[in-house]
């Protein structure tokens, strides 16, 4: 099967909303007009690099491509509306494996009302998954420069759970049952804090944002450097599962380094509770420190600084950036 | 260098317009409301598929990569205003490669007047990049679907060149001197026709169109398909550069299978000579056949059905598209 027919194949039907004026089969696809900001991703997924075939079935693959994207979205508090797909596509991957693919794209764009708008195929060595999402700015823009001293540090949801669920499938730890199900369940199937995002950014100020993908360390490092501030970080709040706790203790180092959990940071003054916020967000959330003025990030325990752990995870940071 | 240092190297101080409000360096970029319906496109460009690093530099290889964007840009009558880039870099490429890769990006961007707002490095074995295009339809959209008995069918420039470059490149053709070199430019360095489409879309009723990126006789055919339509291709109006006329003498094939010149393909009812639509689209246009009722294309020489040819074609189309 050719590369045109593929794509035809898999793009035949796409639901489409109104604002889709002309979808896939031409030069581009022609989108509504709309009265507010857009913002606009792009993201990748490399066979070998970032998943792997035997891991995962080629619907959650699909999925998670686009979660990954939406996630993005979510964290500028946008609401995502089209994305466009790239597949480098390898010998050896039959059209029922696109089939599948697709089925799992298709069905999360539809569960977060997502036009698939244009599809393209080339073909590669390596398999690879590349979006760009839209999304349409309804409310303020949740952005990484807009951290200030004094703003209060808040996740989503818990951390560490994905890269332990991805050491799970390495065989790198070991656990069973209830536990090993929703870890790994954590990495291969992400759920983006769309609904989440949109209502933060609704309530005045927009705060500082950024989604945990690269890991809580890392992404805290990225809105404190854009906004040119510090951070304290109280090792005990960080939110961590039950699940977690099942296989690592009280242990919070996953927490902060592991990647992949596609929870929101935010940094905004404090004027609710931690349960008064998760109600209006809808998600759990977790205060777990402060921006202060001082730059670099520094972590706490009961209050007290705990330089071992910050000096090794600092070194971490920045002999990762060298290695990759 | 990690990727993301090598993505923030690459797109310090990006040329930005008022339109762009925030560029990259945040999860998404943020893209000013705009009153106009948009058009969005995706393309991808492997090593080892659609290019080999020592027949090219990297400036005229990013430069390219956008300008099989912005072609399918102009398809549509729209101009192009957006771009987000994904590199997948393989070992072995290093920092001074894509500098100089992302001055070719740059400075296509700005002689188009494209804001470059996001970017995306993953690894991976096989370099390639993926670009994502948004254009604003500021007068008619140009569409594949709308082409209809009695329409005449025009093309911009010359065609064949871009494949003969590429067949002087890999050496199964051969040629000397400025015809060489003006045949190996051609397949190097693509220009869209961005004011011709553009220009093109303005003048009522907007025309079928499409890039001529894989061949005069497979993009007619998409034409064709999406119309629910036939044509007759005059053989001998199919315009010849005096570079191709050289290496091929007067032997349309090459011009009629030859993909990557990037041209334009429209059809429309006959209005201007075409001398006075070249004068309108500041391009040299050739009318080279019609529309007709009856479905499939076919080749005339002198009005003449030439059978043999127009078989030959039909084969290898649908032999191109099997093998792919």
């Amino acid at each position: 099967m050719g590369e045109f027919e593929l794509i035809a194949r898999l793009c035949a039907d796409l639901p489409q909303s109104r604002r889709t004026i002309l979808g896939v089969g031409d030069d581009c696809a022609v989108l509504a007009a709309s009265r507010h900001q857009q913002v606009i991703t792009i993201d990748s997924m490399v066979e070998g690099v970032h998943f792997r075939l035997n891991w995962t079935t080629p619907e959650e693959l699909g999925a998670r491509a686009l979660a990954v994207n939406l996630s993005d979205v979510a964290a500028m508090g946008a609401t995502p509306t089209f994305c466009v797909i790239n597949l480098a596509i390898r010998p050896g991957l039959e059209a029922a494996f696109f089939d599948q693919l697709y089925a799992g794209l298709r069905q999360t764009a539809r569960n977060e009302q997502v036009d698939i708008v244009g599809g393209n195929i080339t073909r590669a060595d390596q398999f690879a998954i590349t979006i760009t999402l839209l999304g349409e700015a309804q409310a303020g823009i949740m952005r990484r420069d807009r951290a200030r001293p004094g703003d209060h540090i808040y996740v989503t949801g818990t951390l560490g759970d994905a890269a332990l669920g991805l050491r799970l499938l390495d065989r790198k730890v070991k656990a069973r049952g209830a536990a090993r199900d929703f870890l790994i369940d954590r990495f291969l199937r992400p759920t983006a804090r769309i609904a989440a995002g949109r209502k933060r950014a609704r309530i005045k100020p927009a705060p500082a944002a950024i989604d945990i993908s690269d890991g809580l360390w890392q992404d805290l490092g990225h809105i404190l450097e854009r906004s040119g501030v510090g951070a304290e970080i109280e090792l005990r709040a960080i939110p961590l599962s039950p699940a977690y706790c099942v296989v690592k203790g009280d242990d919070p180092e996953l927490a902060l380094t592991g990647g992949e959990d596609y929870e929101l940071l935010f940094c905004t003054k404090a004027m609710f509770s931690n349960s008064a916020l998760a109600k209006k967000l809808g998600v759990q959330v977790t205060r777990i420190g402060r921006i202060v003025a001082t730059k670099g990030a520094r972590l706490l325990d009961d209050g007290h600084p705990v330089a071992d752990l910050t000096q090794r995870l600092s070194g971490w940071d920045q002999l990762r950036s060298v290695r990759k």
